[in-house]
Parts: C-alpha cells; sequence; structure tokens
C-alpha cells in the first residue's frame, strides 16, 4: 500500500471506512469528498460497455448508452487469438476512458461445465488453460488503457439454476486442476484490478464467504492485491464476508452492510485492522483509477465496429463444407432465409446486453458483396413463435427452390439462453427445424448459419451441405458472415468446446443442475473433450474442431530433450504449412498425455496453442515451451502440483480428435509423495518402496516358512490369487492368520521401523 | 432368545464367551463340552461345497470333498427363475446335511458395478431387485433343509481390488436404492442364519464396525436376528467391532481376537451385556444347527448332476443366432474346436472353487446326441498361453474347413478372472480371438460358445453367425451346451448385466477402482441399464437380453387401476403368447419408469419379472402386483423411502432395451416433504409451496410497487429473466435490493410467519 493510502484511512471514520465497502448505487462507488476522494464508476461488460443512463438496474432491461458490441466470450474464445483479444481488450479500454468508467466488469473465466449453462455464451470454454489464457489476453487489453477489469464469477458459478442458494460440491483436486485454474493465471498474469466473487455457495460456503477462495488461494497463494467485489446481491452476512476477504459490496444495500459492519466494529466482533485492510484494499484501486483517467479520451466508432466485424470472422467456425460449397460464388443467385439474417441475434440476455452503435444487416452485406446475384429474402419464422408459421416456411421454400443455395440463419432466440436461467434441451425450435427440413427437401445446397450461444444438437446436419457456427457474433456478425460466405475472410475459428451427439453425453448430464440447493461435479476432472476422450464416446463436433478454405500440413515434430526434470522446460517445435490455394490460419494445439498413472487422469490436456497466418505454400516453425505444470495434476496428498515421473505423450493436433504429430518426453520427478505405514497398510504398497521392501522382506521369509504358499509356484492353478491376496493384505491381518508366530507387539516394532526408515530416507 | 441360550450363557466364564466368539480353527465355530454346547461346521460356498478334508485355507487352494458344482451365481441369476434356483437351494442344503456342515457360506448379494471386477461370477447382477430375489430364493431352498446360510458380503464389496483397506465412499441414497436394496428384501424375506460382513471400510469405518450398517439398519431396520459373521480376515480392532454387531470373527487369529475381549470386558471398555447378547446370538444358532442336525443324511449325487445340467441350460443365454444357425442338426458335420470344449471352465477361483463329483466333456456330450454326424475336435489353444499357437491354430482351421458348421469354445481362462484381483480390461486372450478370426474365414457356419464369469467385448462379433453365453455353468454345462446346441434345451437365460460395447462405457470406469484406499462411487445410482438408458449409449446386449428357439407375443396389458395412494397397491397383467413352432420360456420384465421428478431418478427400474414356460401357441396371464416400493426413491430428506405424487409408467419388456407394453398408473403422495424457511431460502421455493404462496404474495406487492419490474408484461424481451432470478432470489437479496422499503427485521417476522404456517397445517 502506499503511503496516501495509508494516510487517509487514518483520518477516516469507521462510518466511512464502512461506507468506502459497499456501493453508492447500482454502478458507483463511493467517494468522500472532504478526503478528496472521488467517486468511482464500474459498468458491466465484458464484450462491450453497458453504461447505465437512469433508472439503474443489474438485469439489462435499462437503456444504456451506445458502445461497440464485440462478439460474446464464446465468439472471442473460438478466435483461439490471443492477440486479437487483447486488441479488443484496448478497445474496450478506450471506450471505458471515453464513458469515464474505471472498472469494466468482466470477463468471466467460468468454465463450461454443461452446454445447458444459460450464461456460457459469456465463458471462454470448457478448457481451463484456454480460458485462462484468453481471459488474460483481455485483461491486458483493458487494464493497458488504465482501466481496471473484474474476473468473474470467482467461483464454481457454472450454471443460472439456482445460482444465489446451490452450493457447489466439487473435490480439492478438481477444483484446482479445472474451476480454479481458469482464474488462475489469469489473476497471476493480468494482475487484474478487482475480482468478482460468485453468487453460489462452494463445498458449503457462499463465495462472499469463503476466506479459502478469497483469501487463501486468490490472495496468499496467486498475489492478488486489487479488491474483491461480490457479485450484484451476492452478499449474504455482510460481516463475514469482510472478515473471508470481500472487500465491496454490490450493489449499496441502502446501508445495511455498512450498518452491521460499523457494528461488528463498534461489539469487538470485527477489528478495525480488518476493516483498515479491506477499505485499504479499495481505496488503492479508486486512487490507481483516478490516476489513470484519461481526460476528454473518445474513440472512433467506425474503427472499433471494424475490428467487430474482424473479430466476429475469426471466430466464426466452418462446422461442415460438404462438396466445398462453401465460399460461394459472388454470382450465385442466393435465398436467404430466417429473420436473424436481418434482426441478427449477436449478443445474450443480462447483464452483457449492450445498446449498439450500430447493428450489420447480414443480407445488406451479402448484397454489398456479390456481383450481379440475386439475393432474396424471406423471414421463414417469427423469432417469438417457436412454432412453425406455414406461410413462412412456404414462403422460403418458394425462394430456395429458385435460387442456386439457399442460406439459412436459424439457432436460438434471446428466450432460449441468458443470464438468469439455464437451457433444459439442446434443440433449436421447431420453428427454425421445420425451415431446415423444408427447405432442405427443395434445394440441394443449403448452408446452415448458426447464431447461438451455446452448443445445439443437430439432426438435421446430412441435410445440408455447409453449416457456419457464427455464435452471438456482435454487432458486425452480419458483415462479418458475409464475409465469410463470400470467401472474403477465411474462416479460422475453432470450438472452444464439444457439442455433443446428444444433451445426455455430456459429462455433468446426470448431476446437473443439481438437486434442491446441492450441484456435485461428480464428473470430476472429466469435464468437456476430457470425458468424450475417456469415455471413447464420439461427439457431433470435438474440442479445438474447425474447417477451412485451405488445408494445412504438419511435419518435422521436435522434442527438445528425451528427458527433464519436474524442475525444467522442455521445447516443442513443429512446421505448419499451408498445401492449400488461398490464405488461412491454422490454430496449433498442442495436447500432453500421461502414459501410466497411479492417479486417474484424462486421456489428454491443452498445454498450448498458436495461431498461425499463412500464405499458400508458406511454411512457419511453430514452437512451445513445456514446464512443470504442463505435466503435473494436483495431488491432494502434498497440496501441490505433482509429476510423476515417466514418459509423457506430446501430441500436436488439429482438434481434440485428430492428433497429428507425436512425441514423447521423459519427466523425472524431483518431489517424493509421503508414506506413513499403519498396521493397515497392504503388504504391496510397502513392498513398492524400494527403501522398505527389504525390511518388510525379511520380516516376511521368518513368518512364512510354514504356510501353505510358502513354496507355491508360478504354475499353480492359484498363484494370481496369492499374489494378489498377498499384495492387498493389511498388516494387521497377515498377523491375524498368522498369530500363531506373531503378535501384534511384533507388528508394531515393524511399523516403527518402518517409518523410521522413510523418515531417516 | 430361548431360554436354554440365556441359562447357558449364564453359566459361562469371560474366557468361554469371548471364546465363541470366534472360530475353533479356518472352518469350525467353538463347542464347550462341559456344557454340550457342539462346535459345528460352516463351509465355503455357495454354488456347492467346498468342505475341505485337510490343510484348510480361505484361497480354493487345498482339495476339498467331492460335492455338486452348480452353476456359478452369474449362471444362476441368467435363469432368472426363482423356483429352479431354490431348489437348487435344497440340493445344496441336503449335501451340508450329509457332510455334517451346519452353514453355507453365501449366497453373495453384492452389485456388477464393474465388470472388471474378479469376483463378478459370484454375484447375481447389476440390479438389486433381481439380485434380492435371486438371493432369496437361494437361501430359501438351502434354509428348507435345516442348513444356515450366511447372506454376503456386507456392504459394498464390488471389487477386489484392495479390498481388505479401500473404502467405499457412497451417498446414502445410493446406498440405499442399490447396495443395500440388494441384501435388504432378501434379509427380510429369507431370514439367513448369518449374514457375512464384507473386508472393506463402508464411508470410512471397516464393514466388520459399522455399527450403522450391523445393528441400525441390519438388525434395526431389517429385523435380522441371526449373526454376523466377519469375512475371514475382516476383522480390524476387535471389540470394535464386536460393539459394532459383529459377532463370530472368523477365523480363529489363535486367541488374538478373543484375549482383546477379555481384557476389555476386565478393564471396562466393554460391557459384559453387550458380550453376551454377541455369545447369545452366536449359540442360538449352534443350537438351531444342532436341533436341525441330519443324522445319516445323503444325497442322490446322479439327480444333482441332472439338476445341475438342467440349470446350466436354463442359464445360457443365446446372445446371436444369425440366419437361424440354432438349434444345429443332429446330422450335420461339426469342428468342435477349442480346449475348454474338453477341459471346461465351468467355474471361478478363490474361495467358491469346488472338488465337482463329476465332470462333463462338451464333445462326449454332444456326440453321444448326434445322428450320424462326424464330429472332429481341435484344442485350438493352450488354456495357460495367451498368444496364438499357429500349429493349433492350423488344425482347428483345417478341421473347420471339412465340418457343415464350427463351434467355438472360448471365453476367459483361470488366470484372467478371479476372487483376489481385477481385470485390467475386457478382452479375451489373443489366443482365442486369433482363432475365431481364422476359422470364421474358412468357415461360414460359426457358432461361439462362451466359458466366461463376466462380460467380455466382442469385436468379432459380425464375423460369427452364433453366440451362446454359458458363463461359469458348474460340472455339467457340458451336456447343456450340448443340449442348447441341439436343441434339447431352449436357451431361456437372459442377461442379469449390461454387456459394453467398450469398457469405456461403463459407469464406473472413470471411478473404478479407486485410488489409494479410496474408491467414489461418483455414478450414484446409475449402476449398469440405470445407466445406459439415462446416457443414451447403447449397450451391445442390453440388461435383461436373451434369444430362444420360439418366439413370444406379448398382449392385452391392464392396470388395474388408474389412481393409488402410495399406501396402495396395484396390479398389473399382461398376456404372453409363444407364436413359434417350439417349446420354450420367456422372462416377462416389468420395468417402472417416472415420468417427472424433483430428484434425479434412473429411466425405468425392473420393479418385477416372471418366468413363463409356454407351449407352441399357448397364451399365459402373468400378473404383477406393485406397491409403494416400486415408485419410491430414498429420501435423504426423510430418512425413509419416498413417492412424489405423479405419473409413472409401467413398461413390459423383453429386456430393458425392448419394451413391449406400456400403461400407467398416477401414484399420489401421502407424504409430505418437510420445508423450512430460511433467510436463503429461494422465493420460488416459497412460491411453490400452496400454504406459503399466498402470505409470501402479499408481502412481496408491498415491497414491489416501486420496482422497475413491478409493471412488466410478458411480451418484455427480458421477462423469462426476471422470473427467473426472482424465482431464485433468497429473501435476504431481495431485502438487500429493496432496502430502501425493508429491513432484515422485516424479513425475520415474514420467516417466522411462513414457518409458522408450515407447522400449522
Amino acid at each position: 500500500m502506499t503511503n496516501r493510502v495509508k494516510e487517509l484511512v487514518a483520518e477516516m471514520t469507521v462510518e466511512e471506512k464502512a461506507g468506502l465497502c459497499s456501493g453508492l448505487d447500482f454502478w458507483h462507488l463511493k467517494g468522500i469528498e472532504r478526503l478528496g476522494i472521488p467517486s468511482i464508476m464500474v459498468t458491466d461488460g465484458p464484450h462491450g460497455l453497458r453504461k447505465q443512463s437512469e433508472g439503474a438496474d443489474h438485469l439489462g432491461i435499462n437503456d444504456s448508452v451506445p458502445a461497440t458490441c464485440f462478439p460474446s466470450a464464446v465468439g472471442l474464445a473460438s478466435t483461439w487469438d490471443l492477440e486479437l483479444i487483447q486488441e479488443v481488450g484496448v478497445a474496450l479500454g478506450k471506450e471505458c476512458q471515453a464513458e469515464n468508467v474505471a472498472v469494466l466488469l468482466g470477463p468471466g473465466a467460468n468454465m463450461k461445465r454443461s452446454p445447458l449453462c444459460g450464461r456460457n455464451f459469456e465463458y471462454f470454454s470448457e478448457d481451463p488453460f484456454l480460458s485462462s489464457r484468453l481471459a488474460t489476453s483481455h485483461m491486458k487489453g483493458v487494464q493497458s488503457q488504465g482501466v481496471g477489469t473484474s474476473l468473474k464469477h470467482f467461483a464454481a458459478n457454472n450454471q443460472e439454476h439456482r445460482r444465489m442458494s446451490t452450493d457447489a460440491i466439487i473435490d480439492e483436486r478438481t477444483l484446482r486442476e479445472i474451476y480454479l485454474a481458469s482464474f488462475e493465471d489469469a489473476v497471476k498474469e493480468a494482475k487484474p484490478w478487482t475480482v468478482m466473487c460468485a453468487y453460489n455457495k462452494v463445498n458449503g460456503t457462499y463465495a462472499s464467504e469463503n476466506e479459502r477462495l478469497l483469501t487463501t488461494i486468490l490472495r496468499d497463494e496467486w498475489g492478488f492485491d486489487g479488491f474483491v467485489v461480490s457479485d450484484w446481491g451476492a452478499v449474504n452476512e455482510r460481516v463475514d464476508a469482510l472478515k473471508a476477504g470481500l472487500e465491496l459490496e454490490m450493489p449499496a444495500s441502502n446501508g445495511l452492510g455498512d450498518n452491521k459492519i460499523i457494528a461488528a466494529v463498534k461489539d469487538g466482533t470485527l477489528s478495525e485492522e480488518t476493516l483498515n485492510t479491506a477499505v485499504e484494499r479499495v481505496l488503492a484501486i479508486i486512487l490507481l483509477a483516478e490516476e489513470n483517467n484519461v481526460e476528454n479520451a473518445h474513440y472512433d466508432k467506425e474503427d472499433h465496429h471494424k475490428l467487430a466485424r474482424k473479430v466476429a470472422a475469426e471466430g466464426t467456425v466452418l462446422l461442415k463444407n460438404e462438396d466445398s460449397i462453401l465460399p460461394l460464388s459472388k454470382s450465385a443467385n442466393l435465398a436467404v432465409i430466417g429473420q436473424f439474417a436481418k434482426k441478427p441475434r449477436f449478443q445474450g440476455g443480462g447483464s452483457s446486453h449492450i445498446n449498439p452503435t450500430k447493428l450489420d444487416d447480414a443480407v445488406e452485406e451479402l448484397q454489398k458483396l456479390s456481383n450481379g446475384a440475386t439475393i432474396t429474402f424471406a423471414e421463414g419464422y417469427e423469432v417469438k413463435q417457436d412454432e412453425p408459421n406455414d406461410a413462412l416456411v412456404q414462403e422460403a421454400v418458394t425462394n430456395a427452390q429458385d435460387a442456386d443455395a439457399a442460406i439459412l440463419f436459424v439457432g436460438l432466440p434471446d428466450h432460449f439462453e441468458s443470464e438468469g436461467y439455464d437451457r433444459e434441451h439442446l434443440n433449436i425450435p421447431r420453428s427454425h427445424l421445420e425451415l431446415i427440413h423444408a427447405v432442405s427437401a427443395v434445394q440441394p445446397n443449403v448452408v446452415v448459419v448458426l447464431s447461438n450461444g451455446s452448443p445445439i444438437v443437430m439432426p438435421w446436419l446430412d441435410e445440408v451441405k455447409g453449416v457456419v457456427e457464427a455464435y452471438l457474433g456482435g454487432q458486425a456478425v452480419g458483415g462479418a458472415i458475409a464475409d465469410v460466405l463470400y470467401g472474403e475472410a477465411n474462416p479460422s475459428g475453432r470450438l472452444a468446446e464439444t457439442f455433443p451427439e446428444v444433451l445426455s453425453h455430456n459429462p455433468s448430464y446426470l448431476n446437473f443442475p443439481g438437486e434442491g440447493d446441492q450441484v456435485e461435479y461428480k464428473e470430476g476432472i472429466f469435464i468437456g473433450y476430457r470425458y468424450y476422450d475417456a469415455k471413447k464416446i464420439a461427439p457431433l463436433f470435438p474440442f479445438g474442431y474447425g474447417l477451412s478454405y485451405t488445408d494445412f500440413a504438419y511435419s518435422d515434430l521436435v522434442v527438445s530433450q528425451k528427458e527433464i526434470e519436474d524442475t525444467g522446460t522442455v521445447d516443442v517445435s513443429v512446421t505448419v504449412t499451408n498445401v492449400g490455394d488461398v490464405f488461412g490460419k491454422e490454430v496449433v494445439q498442442l495436447y500432453v498425455r500421461v502414459t501410466a498413472s497411479s492417479v486417474v487422469r484424462p486421456d489428454k490436456e491443452l498445454k498450448g496453442f498458436d495461431k498461425v497466418a499463412l500464405e499458400p505454400g508458406e511454411s512457419k516453425r511453430v514452437t512451445f515451451t513445456l514446464d512443470k505444470r504442463s505435466f503435473a495434476y494436483y495431488s491432494t496428498v502434498l497440496g501441490d502440483w505433482h509429476v510423476e515421473s515417466g514418459e509423457f505423450d506430446i501430441l500436436i493436433g488439429k482438434s481434440s480428435a485428430e492428433i497429428v504429430q507425436e512425441g514423447t518426453v521423459h519427466v523425472t520427478s524431483t518431489v517424493a509423495l509421503p508414506m506413513t505405514v499403519t498396521r493397515n497398510t497392504p503388504a504391496g504398497d510397502i513392498l513398492a518402496n524400494p527403501t522398505l521392501a527389504p525390511i518388510f522382506e525379511k520380516w516376511m521369509a521368518e513368518m512364512n516358512q510354514d504356510s501353505p504358499f510358502a513354496n507355491m509356484s508360478e504354475d499353480d492353478e492359484s498363484y494370481e490369487m496369492f499374489q494378489a491376496m498377498m499384495r492387498y493384505m493389511p498388516l494387521r491381518a497377515l498377523v491375524a492368520f498368522n498369530s500363531q508366530k506373531m503378535t501384534e507387539t511384533h507388528m508394531e516394532q515393524l511399523i516403527a521401523e518402518l517409518n523410521g526408515a522413510v523418515v531417516a530416507k
């Protein structure tokens, strides 16, 4: 803390201190005029500003000032482009400065545990490594402009269903490897000004009162030094929250929380030191915001719209392209069908809902780029009607019959997915579904363009030649789709999530959204592709998947060392070549596979990725550096990340399901897991320990000389069984079975000797 | 307790009492000569007697006196024939009387959680209802002969891996609905003389020291009144075990346990009353055995062998019968291939390993039944060699080329599955696999006969026309197979377990056999077909599946009432007709499906079955009675079985995957689940309660008159979100968002009023 912070806090009354621990209103922190402390503003995000002009609420209902609507997190994520996302962050930061906003509330680093989560469009991925890298880039961009971010929702807010009361039961290893890992690197590397705590409980304690999360892990382990803000309304008991490490309650609860803090200080149940520390943290950020405030800042709306269009195109995922139906000829006559073409679904509902500066119309954008083509438009369906409208379908069919190709804009309407509630199925409305059937029946050249924030099932996939996943692509998505359809942009998006064949294949299916106020993450670390891989269940489209208008070849994988210690690093290089005819970008994905392990581990995990732009015929060499964390699992025995000595496969993939290059490295652990022998330790565990085995074998030899098994040979029918029985037999049972020769006193002596040997070593 | 028991115990010294709480040796209980208490014998089972003549052990290594080896539990189970299994039980009881054995150790009612469990062949099913019914019949049969049984291994011993030290972590509902349910009805209905506790821990406590299992549930809830015996070597701390309800330690630990009991009584840490109770229970069974002992009993070995042959045929499951290749013509020339044909694998390894009275040779039995056919035999593989032997394969191929059909006897050798260790994959040895490939390549008419105790994968399934699952069919399996192949017996076995397409599809796959000494049953209630159904993963062969040489038609399902209360019963009747040309038996299966539930439930559950014998053209009407338990789940809130009011589908199936008749019944609950309102109760929960809703609505109306949402209509874009936010918002957050109008004091008053209304109602 700077001296100025300390000095200011020293001058405050308890009432002023408590006041700084909650908002002034929905979107402002309190200032203290007499001390020259300004009131700063925070604003919803994170893919655009939602600065409300009046009638503040946290539901996205009231209008906000116009701002550039970039693609939602799902669209940003599918770019897999760290530089581009940072560029978006910079643009967002500039808009914040222009609107005098000190902190942009986001991005979200929650995991896509289930495709049903209504807020998935605001999250990046089902993979914590990818999610964390993307969040880092976003925040670096925003904060480079002197504007803070609020990494959210910390932690385990992976559903909307009963989000304010549900208790996420997650085992420690899963929490560390998946749900916290998505935040960990982002906190360490991007150093967000603030972190927003989640509504839900985590393992029995509200995130807002979870000292282990907010202080032990976030601050002590990860070095976070900003302040923690509650999600809007997430505070349960204000004093408990403050003690746990939640500095700022939002929104203002009209003094309810402040009064509790004041009372607690007065009756001694809250130390003033704790309050001071909280206030210092809040104040430090207020002063940082003040210091970084740019007077009269502005931004170029057109530039930002262009950037939004570029990002939307880069995040578009080409899922199917039979007979190379795409890109379309600019002179082909097109039947554009579906209300989403003219009234795009370009963002999700809730706190991230933006009032865009402008909004592209895909039909107009196609017309602009086309060359002498007739482009018709038919609504096809009514957005608010799930049931088909026969007249609209008939109009679409007629148009489709007369065209060279039909472009169908379908997906999920607003009321299908939103902040606040989860989906219950993965279907598109019947009005969209029947439209696809009807148009496909008369037109062989159908391209489906999807607008949705999270996976859908596609029972119609075989009926169409092309599928373009545009996600919720922001205000320029109409233009971006035109670019992609005509090949002005070569789609280079890759799925940051698995599309399942059916909902029931999702790993969380039997445990989502939980029962009553408890949701158990029984699938553990097997989220997303980790599950589909391990269970050998083929998804509709795998994690990392996406087609291109060109082709890429991989060659010359080199792993820099055959063997490393877990304290070292190893470099992995591979050459990627554009072997097609047009410029394109490839996402090179590096996965690590453990070949043997004493704990259950995923088949493979993403540990590196790089997006490479290549002209036709061009090659580039991509290099990744892997370190301990690339090979480690979280050991609950150690309370730390741990690598078991052994062989690891290094896999280079075009997706999680298409591995194109393989190498190996042997990693040797420098850390031994602790072992304590008890009366219930199985003999096999002792025999597997090189230090303990000789001591134990001597003891066994003395004991078993008269045993019926003593002279058993490998040829005996029961040999394997005997070996297994011995391996699994605890010491106390060996004694019980041999108690004519051995007493429990002997056993205690042996245990002491064995544990002594462990320590001695 | 009888007076005699009480009187005898009163005369005993503490040392004598302690002595009665452990064995005399491996297979005998102690007697007390001066009191005229005999030493009775217990013997391994349960599909035959393993009475050891000398060198007692618990590993099945030393020879035992000859006894009839009936099919293992897996083979008994696949008969789905309660009367037949009872008949086997009667035969086993007679053999015990003849051998002066007082208690037969078995049957096993553990669940087949994973096909990998090495001891699955000793267990009945993956379905607790089926398992419990079958165990009941078995025990009723044995005990009808004045011989006791020992229902084992209580509880949650569903793997061999680290079975003496592993801790099975199972949630309460899963324990009740699956793992305990398999024991529950059997204990209640068959009243076993003894129950054998398992080696493992259950939720942190050794089964042998688990008072909740051994006393609270087994005795207090289920009314068990025999004694609990430890699995051999399962006692950890003898005194803790005694206090928990484990009366008899086996085998003798040479006084180790007895001495601890004596010391504990003397130092006051164990009350003599507790010891007395234990001794009374042991003594009561000793006297019961004495009373029921039949002098000079004998049994007819040939009769029992014939019964074994009948049962083996009834339990044989016809898995595939393309082009009706089976039954074989008795004049067709056959190439019988595979060592198992002459040296059958007819039982599993370990404590259930029998010394059979005789042993059928399938080749000889086929020859006896054939009519002018040439039947050759080729070994095909060496049983102890997993790698193919080219010369043996070549001989088999040559024989197959010259025959009309090839009958391949393959499966799992002894060293692939046994008590003591689990499998790690579901493959048959490569020597068997390559043999199938080689023979199928030259002979289009191939029938595979399988000998195995648990499912295997069948990548070769498309290469052969017939597959006969003979399981571990006992000493007469060779004859039974001949009967089935020639149509002397029409196979009527049905799978009591799912055969997965690949191992990874099994529900326990990611959590079996656990890590270190902990195995978490994370799949919960979704064991077996409950999982494949819910996850929509198609198995290789579903639960309940099996073909016949005839066909059956179903008609006229009648559900006796449209609506019942959960205290009532409902009858379900259906007509089954043999519409084929030969006599056959059909297993009519009744499943119940919940159509809506607030807790996660399986898609359907087996709640009735009946095996019906039908001549060609014959029809029979089958009736089932369903009661509360048929519709209930175990509510952890109530601590009891509970039916949620609603519609239930009644499904009649030929297997779990082939439903042929459907009906419905509405069940109305007579029990309300308790509800307590707290500051964190979501508004939607209160509004969903008819008693509480009006009170709450009045309060809300007062509070929200100025709210921005007050006048929101269904047409508003954010209407659904608002509805969801309100539904999930806890009372304390409503206060925080409206604290200008409402204080926490008001909230406390409201909570008091709401909870008062719940009680008042």
